[in-house]
């Protein structure tokens, strides 16, 4: 991550605010962990647990909470740059040592790319190879396409976007500013809609499925990230909507007309069936899966693997998965559940000896 | 969805069948609910609680059934169109509007495609930017490759099929007329299959695993539709199968030598392992994962999450997922079913002092 | 997968080891199973339930154990392989049976391939329609990189690599000899790190995720094999590894920074997220989660759909999932399961009044 160019902490500082406690000419050129860090690096403290290390630290300056600052007695000859939110300072620098270190994008349409004639691309946009701009899309300033990526029909891109390799946006879709989407991840496929037109029963049912044409799209707000080979479907009538900050890992599986909420976080493997709601703020964890038709209130919390069948009207942490265990052990207490009818029987049989109990 | 092109009543029944009742002359243009709809409207009736709304809805006209017609007391002035299955009627007007609506799609192949000498397509195709058809595949009249889609060595394509961008269709496999897939789903990728190939165990084990070549191919009859970033395995000896009319959502993974029989839908994320069977008219649940080489009977609905782990015999709906409740909650019963046994015996042993139980 | 070509069994042998029993010139030209089997293909027994096919197959030859030949008593006439290991040493016959099959690849760039002047691409590389190998990537001896396929910048893929269709490598990524990655499938997104920074609570919270910069790479060593729309993310400063031998399945997730030991399988549809150690010879089962920073031991075993949220120190299987029954019957378990403080209750209010337990 070394950029080979040095910034200093007051160039910092005036990009990202802060207080300087120290010398303000020092220059660092990477990040590194407290206790590898040395004269031309940049370290952070987030965390308690290394309190100790500022002081012994070889850093050229770290990022440190005011709090934590005064906890520090070893400053003398040491740089700072204090801000309430160290871990957060430490990403946005990070962000410009890689651009520094990145080979500059060239604005352009790469020769081996198709843009339809009637799309609009910005000329300050990176159009890589292979890429396909349909009919009437719209690419905002600096976005980058990279190769491989299909941009359908109508579809319209704010300013910053980037879309890695083989993303797919259908026809009519709608991305915010700098939404990032990784390679794979698919906006805008048909929602999962089919009236059944069968007559019969059994062996003599005869018919077919007929598909609910999808004419709603997905419409995402801006500062929305999107994983890997991710899929999003449009709506049915409305639209689907990702409201603005959300982040969605890899795998994730949004089903049409849903609603997510601003800033809420979806870990990868996710499943969240057509026309739900989730609030703002939530947190749903790996492989959760969640019906369709349900609404979850801001500040929900689903733990990774459980199932949401109904709304969850309160903020709060929600469960429904059991820890691996031992096999065997596993097999006895499954046994057990599947018969725990017969266990609450021999309680009322025991009760109803002793007398201890009349109504259930 | 409106298409500025107005359809008779008329020219409807012609197509779709169904009866008229009141001016066969009037025209639509489009479609919308029955609260919202106007005179060049079409709206429908599926769901009774919506009744009320046919004495009042501005539409130009109603799909209706016939039972619910006659609930209908204010019909002076109304048009109707009177079939068994509104909702399927409906489904299929909105196709043709949307059709009516999107530009006409070209027949040929875009320059920068690449078809192999030794393929065949169809006069009628369309074949999009930067498509691959590889030696000797063979693509079916109208059939549409959008951008980026790769079809194999040999595979065979139906008429009217539809691959949505970034669709990898393996050698060998074909799909049926009317087959729709969504974009970046594998169709005939390998089964995971790999013989041991070790000698001695714990860290003193030595040797591979030995790749299984998978000579399978896909097999997907008419009318299927597949979600996006869903992956089909090809066979390792004979093909996997999926029968007509079959819908599988986005996400989904079918196992090589899976037979997933007609009209069964299986919704996103489910997973099914290698050499199972799924009856016909089956309904797999979003998440459900089902084990390889059982059998599921015609009729079986499985719910979300649940799993699958032996043939289930007799239609019906199976179930094995909790639904998330408040998380201090379930840690506390999830504690409990760890320790069933525990609790089972102290039931015995109540039992044993009361001596109202012999046998276990 | 008949070739045409048949080779004699003193070739095989010379190959691929074991010893003949019968004529060593005998030649076959495919393969197929014991009871199907002709004099020009070869069968192998591996199995104990099809000893008594190996006395009347009419194969012309066919591979077995020294211990299963000892119980054959119609040898005569019939030619043997004998080899520890008949399956694996079909698995290996059959590839060559399929390389004779199969159109020889053409080395070379396909023309509408786009390869950056600065990347090394081995002349013995085969290289696709619309490929993109970016600058500084580093291709070698014998590659295969299918229709679609996206080599990020200094990107480095080892000899004899195939990427199927559509593949994406991000930049940086390495993967050693004989990687096989099935389509679709993204090597190198980022990691799903976001640092909070964010003030206020409720409706009155604002601010906004950061990106936390994804610096590291992947790592894969030599013959991993990576399913159809798997994902495997870059590590944020150290890399993500996949030792040598692993093998994984489709739609699978694995999180930034992870280590999948050597010969590994993990089963379609399984999420790990970041910062977990997975052992050597584990076998990870369909659709099984498993939290992040937890550490598996060598040789551990998770059923599958089960969910591990702690590390695992001991060998052994584990467990989690529950087998779908009857829906009714499931939830009255369930619901007994949400109440089981209830019952642990009733029994202790039993316990009290038979006086027969003080202990809890």
């Amino acid at each position: 991550m070394a950029s080979g160019k040095a910034i200093t902490l007051a160039e910092l500082v005036k990009r990202f605010g802060g207080d300087i406690a120290g010398d303000a000419a020092h220059g660092v050129e990477s990040l590194a962990p407290l206790d590898a860090a040395g004269p031309a690096q940049l370290a952070f403290l987030a965390n308690q647990k290394y309190l100790s290390q500022v002081e012994t630290t070889r850093a050229g300056a770290v990022l440190i909470s005011p709090a934590d600052l005064e906890k520090v007695t070893a400053r003398a000859g040491r740089n700072f740059i204090v801000t309430p939110n160290p871990y957060a300072y430490f990403a946005r620098v990070a962000q410009v040592f890689i651009d520094l270190a990145s080979p500059p994008a060239v604005p352009g349409v790469h020769p081996s790319a198709f843009v339809d004639p009637s799309a609009k691309v910005a000329a300050s946009a990176v159009i890589g190879a292979h890429v396909s701009v349909e009919a009437g899309a719209v690419i905002g300033e600096r976005v980058k396409l990279d190769a491989g990526v299909v941009v359908g029909r109508g579809a319209r891109l704010g300013d910053d976007v980037h879309l890695y390799p083989n993303v797919t946006v259908y026809h009519g879709c709608r991305l915010g500013a700098r939404v990032i989407v990784h390679a794979g991840a698919v906006i805008g496929a048909d929602g999962f809609g089919f009236a059944p037109d069968f007559v019969g029963d059994g062996d003599a049912r005869t018919g077919n499925w007929v598909k609910i044409p999808q004419v709603g799209a997905v419409d995402i707000a801006d500062d929305v990230e999107i994983g890997a080979n991710t899929t999003i479907d449009r709506g049915a009538m409305a639209d689907t909507v990702i409201e603005e900050g959300v982040k969605i890992d890899n795998l994730v599986q949004i089903g049409h007309n849903c609603r997510i909420g601003a800033y809420t976080v979806i870990a990868g493997c996710a499943g969240i069936a057509g026309s739900t709601t989730i609030g703002r703020h939530c947190m749903i964890g790996g492989a959760v899966g969640i019906a369709g038709h349900v609404t979850l209130a801001d500040y929900v919390i689903v733990t990774a693997q459980s199932g949401v069948s109904k709304s969850l009207v309160k903020p709060g942490m929600y469960t429904s998965a059991f820890p691996a265990v031992n096999h065997a052990d596993w097999n006895k207490s499954a046994a057990l559940v599947r018969n725990l009818d017969k266990l609450r029987d021999r309680i009322k049989a025991l009760e109803a000896a002793l007398g201890t109990r009349e109504e259930e």
